[in-house]
């Protein structure tokens, strides 16, 4: 059974059976990140250029590293160095890509659905790294690998994201992911930070944290990025943290067994406070290990003979 | 038979067979580029820098993918990050690369000259990707590759190179390399833009497209750098565009199977349009896999045991 | 015997036989750097990053060469396009690279003692490759090397080392791993660059370079940073260079086959003369292949079984 998809732009539309291949695949990958030698020749041969119109260490490492595992000429490009500042588009720089025989191109991109404009004219697989607001699709997929290990299933299970959800392109994906295998999202934000008709997603909506991660399975917090501050969007750093910042009281809610996970980096103290973030139940840093083992997943699908585009 | 050269940093001198030695030997690579698995070992053990005091994406990528291809031991050094900033001196920055087993160093300098001055000083093989306004003779090498491969051959046609002359290494490049190979330049600039005393290179110099396509087996147009108008080089990029712009139009002066080329990136809309840019004529897109493959070929003679040094 | 320590982050403690097995090991890698072929698999799986928060061409690229040419996977994280930026900690940055399978962390940081707090919360193993003006280990250690090579031995010289000591990092380790070695260090300075109670160190002091200098077997010059002289430390680089300045007059002093060192990258005409730097006597250039070297033994032996922590 191979991946049906050229592409990974979003998980609106990927399929149950599909995400399954994903974290199965994931979970052998993962095997190997934990030998001594993390070295397959899976992708020998192949090319996986990162480029990044956004800063990002984490995501672009993660899918480098992965890259590397699996013996690809891999290669990166930052907006600031490169060619991008002499006006060339997105398309004429992926389409470059393509003819320097480049198989995965990974963006991320501060424009919602770039990614999916590049995908379109490119011939090289298209991974979305994060676009905008919209959605970071791998983000989800890590996420739903690392709960799935923790509790053998995400079926069934209640998933409390709190945090700045109006910007959040990981809040985006996850809902759609996790609605895709049978779990529940409950969404927490203050008011200015929570999109209008979120329900109709599905989804539930809450003001108080408390309320939100009753009885969870995982408790998600999301990174308040300060800049939104200024756009008087919360008061305060302080504030913030008092009603929305995920601590050890308000985790009394959720089951005595819930998971806290976070995409990180975490502002520690705003939006968790170092006692939860690094608590026994936080599988804050297993998240990063469970990122490559779901990129090198990803990529090794995506170079396998794909045939249609999500 | 191998590659005389030490350094690849001009075409003014090198001559025909060793043309001929490196387009043959890039056909060969540009049949691995089209298979699906990119690798060979023919650069194992070995050590490529670029070393770039200009930004590119293009060139820089394109040398740092060939070199992994081949499984060479590729780094980067941009100026910007570079101990540039602390001072060091060209020559001591390229003797440190020697030192530290560099193979084969690969530069791009805003200062024409600055290759040859580097070649003489260190043990490594020296590729000049661009020097000023002076050469960049791997890109006269990757547009004599791809009019080769459409044409069968360089011998007898014409080639008419359009657009900032006075400021373009392409366009040097392209004319003592196409020259060398038999073909005949024609150019066409604004006077501004056209440098003095051309016709002593054995070209032809014109102001009006129409004469200079007249009759062409390929058409290449030259990057625009906006920065060029505000020097006064022209008054406008419409009007530039309205007099100096390639496209469909103008082509019906060229022979009807002639080729549109442009070392890209391309300004759309300024020296050529988008029809006449992704029209069937054109293989812009091409080249940049014949350049992957030029640089390959490259790499791979000037890493095998060289005498002389151009 | 294995390596016994985790890290590498000062030469304060590591033991002579210690020190004896990486000058050892770095001369088998040196072999290797001078055969045609620079490539083993002794890294093969394992995964090194350097996390730069200071620029250096040079050291930056000494490893990360090391590392390919030993078949690492090798990634590079420089503060300024890293997520530094989004405030995330050291700690944090740290303990995400260990999660993603990175075997070396290679940390240089303004900020002294930085790669030893980094080195208590992350399993990788850490080398300091220069923490503000505290130490830099390697630096040392391809001193030493070299030096070896040159006189056969370290124990009983005198290296006499001459520049602004006060905030020379590779002054201290030299210090450090020369007197573990045995050999007696002369350290000449302007007053002003001079720390004070260096005595307690066991070295001598002088403000003559030719007294300093006097019967030693090595001369080592260290950079003056020009932005030192904006501190008031010294009145001008002409002065500076004609009291400090290595140059081949005040060579006489030293023994006739005296050796002349210096971290690179020179400042010409300032710390040293171009004659004394270009001269038979100087080692300047063969460091950087010596750096080369010890660093793949140094990432060779961390990467093998380490129990304990420096």
């Amino acid at each position: 059974m191979a991946f049906k998809h050229k592409d990974l732009l979003s998980l609106r539309d990927v399929e149950r059976e599909e995400i399954e291949m994903i974290l199965s695949t994931a979970a052998s990958m993962r095997q190997l990140l934990d030998s001594p030698t993390k070295k397959t020749a899976h992708l020998q041969g192949k090319s996986i250029v990162t480029l990044f119109y956004e800063n990002s260490t984490r995501t672009r490492m993660s899918f480098e590293l992965a890259s590397k595992y699996m013996s690809a000429a891999a290669a990166n490009i930052s907006a600031s160095a490169s060619s991008v500042q002499k006006g060339e588009t997105l398309l004429d720089t992926g389409r470059t890509l393509d003819r320097m025989g480049t198989d995965v191109i990974i963006i991320r991109h501060p424009m919602s659905g770039a990614p999916h404009l590049l995908a379109q004219h490119v011939n090289a697989a298209v991974i979305n790294a994060g676009d905008g607001i919209n959605e970071h699709p791998t983000q989800a997929l890590l996420d739903m690998f690392t709960i799935k290990r923790h509790k053998g299933r995400l079926d069934g299970l209640k998933v409390a994201i709190v945090g700045d959800v109006l910007h959040s392109r990981v809040a985006r994906s996850n809902i759609f992911g996790l609605h895709t295998m049978g779990a529940e999202v409950a969404l927490c934000a203050p008011p200015t930070l929570m999109p209008a008709q979120m329900e109709e997603l599905g989804v539930k909506t809450y003001t108080r944290v408390e309320e939100a991660v009753e009885g969870a399975d995982v408790v998600m917090g999301l990174r308040i990025q300060k800049e939104r501050q200024e756009e008087g969007n919360f008061p305060s750093l302080r504030e913030y943290s008092e009603f929305f910042g995920i601590n050890e009281e308000r985790m009394k809610y959720a089951k005595p067994d819930a998971l806290i996970m976070h995409p990180g980096p975490i502002n520690r103290g705003v939006e968790i406070t170092s006692d939860a973030a690094d608590c026994e139940q936080s599988v804050i840093n297993e998240q990063v290990t469970s990122g490559v083992a779901v990129r090198m997943a990803l990529l090794y699908l995506l170079t396998r003979k794909g045939v249609q585009s999500v």
